[in-house]
């Protein structure tokens, strides 16, 4: 049995190898928490595992007490990418995706106050939701998009992609001095203020723009 | 173009889509240390795009100052596994490698004293070297192999994998509760006493039982 791996970005959620995720990279978020501006992009690493497609139910793990929502701009990568400057970043985005980067607060939390890694809190089955691609070429500008979320329709995230710490270019040419970006891999940028627990029964919808909506049943393992 | 993913654990390097490590895993680190032994194993993650195989050099890249070697029994998973026992653990392993978990501490100690994730310091280009895939049945205990690492020829680490605190099947349960481990994927165990850093022109030689040795030259990026 043998699965083909495709450059077709499309693809990227069956054939990407990584999810590069930047915690705390919205102002708004920023500014509630009173914590310093971050200097350099917190990155983290979801596994590809943790992929979920419309369609089928978060599940939250019976592992966990307290569970998260953040509702994010994903970016898809379309070539190989190291050591690439700003102003050439780019030319490595293939397109784009609406995405959810659920939280186990309850684990991370005391991870962070530990200094242990963020894994377990930020890998889980179901953890990344995520949306049909969305080709460069449909997106006028990547800093100037709507996100929101509601639960059981009521508003819980409003915010814009103008409201980033570091844009899309400055995230990847960043990564890019530490590690190769592969067709196909997925930037998670962030999310705006707002981030809190859901619960089983709650429904999760989304936005991005125009572009993308997502809805999402949640159930408990 | 496309590159197919075969389920041939032989293929583990260029086929997995993801490596999870487990931290401060060895009991002669626990009491050089001087700290308590860990009650759930550290897990955290690297990406595929850090492999390295034999015969390339490993690249201390130019944004670290201090860069580690760790030599590490690696563990290939055979089949898709979630949620296993420890009793049936073992039953999803397809075989074993030798590993460096090479990690640039200059990132991680700062990152760990502040809360923040470890992905920088453990994944980047060239972070975690690989042995061939050795297939389960040529390995009689894999909780008896020893593990030594030199490097110019002057011995740094030897340990023995009777010495884990968590072991292959309890690591395989723990991380199976949170994360499916998808055939391909890899495990690195941990480490033995003794990393410390190396630099460039340094050559780290290192060996797993009677199973697999390797040889690599550093140079700086
Ligand atoms: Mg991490
Ligand atoms: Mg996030
Ligand atoms: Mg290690």
């Amino acid at each position: 049995m043998a699965a083909c791996l495709t450059q077709n970005p499309a693809n990227f959620l069956s054939d990407g190898k990584k999810i590069v995720g930047v915690a705390l990279n919205y102002m708004d978020v920023v500014k509630a928490r009173n914590v310093p501006v971050p200097k350099e992009p917190l990155v983290f690493l979801k596994p590809t595992s943790s992929y979920l497609r419309e369609g089928q139910p978060i599940i939250i793990p019976k592992v966990f007490s307290k569970v998260a929502y953040e509702v994010e701009l994903g970016v898809v990568i379309g070539k190989p990418c190291k050591n690439v400057s700003k102003a050439r970043a780019m030319d490595y985005v293939a397109g784009y995706c609406l995405a959810l980067d659920l939280t186990a607060q309850c684990h991370l939390g005391p991870a962070r106050a530990s200094g242990h890694p963020w894994t377990l809190g930020k890998g889980f089955d179901t953890s990344t939701p995520v949306s049909e691609f969305i080709p460069i070429k449909e997106v006028k500008d990547p800093h100037n998009l709507s996100l929101w979320l509601t639960v059981n329709g009521v508003e819980k995230q409003k915010g814009c992609t103008a409201d980033l710490v570091f844009n899309v270019p400055d995230i990847i040419s960043y990564v890019s001095q530490y590690m190769t970006l592969e067709p196909n891999d997925l930037i998670l940028t962030g999310t705006p203020d707002g981030a809190d627990a859901f619960k089983a029964g709650d429904v999760i919808e989304c936005g991005l723009g125009d572009l993308a909506t997502l809805k999402f049943d949640v159930c408990s393992e």
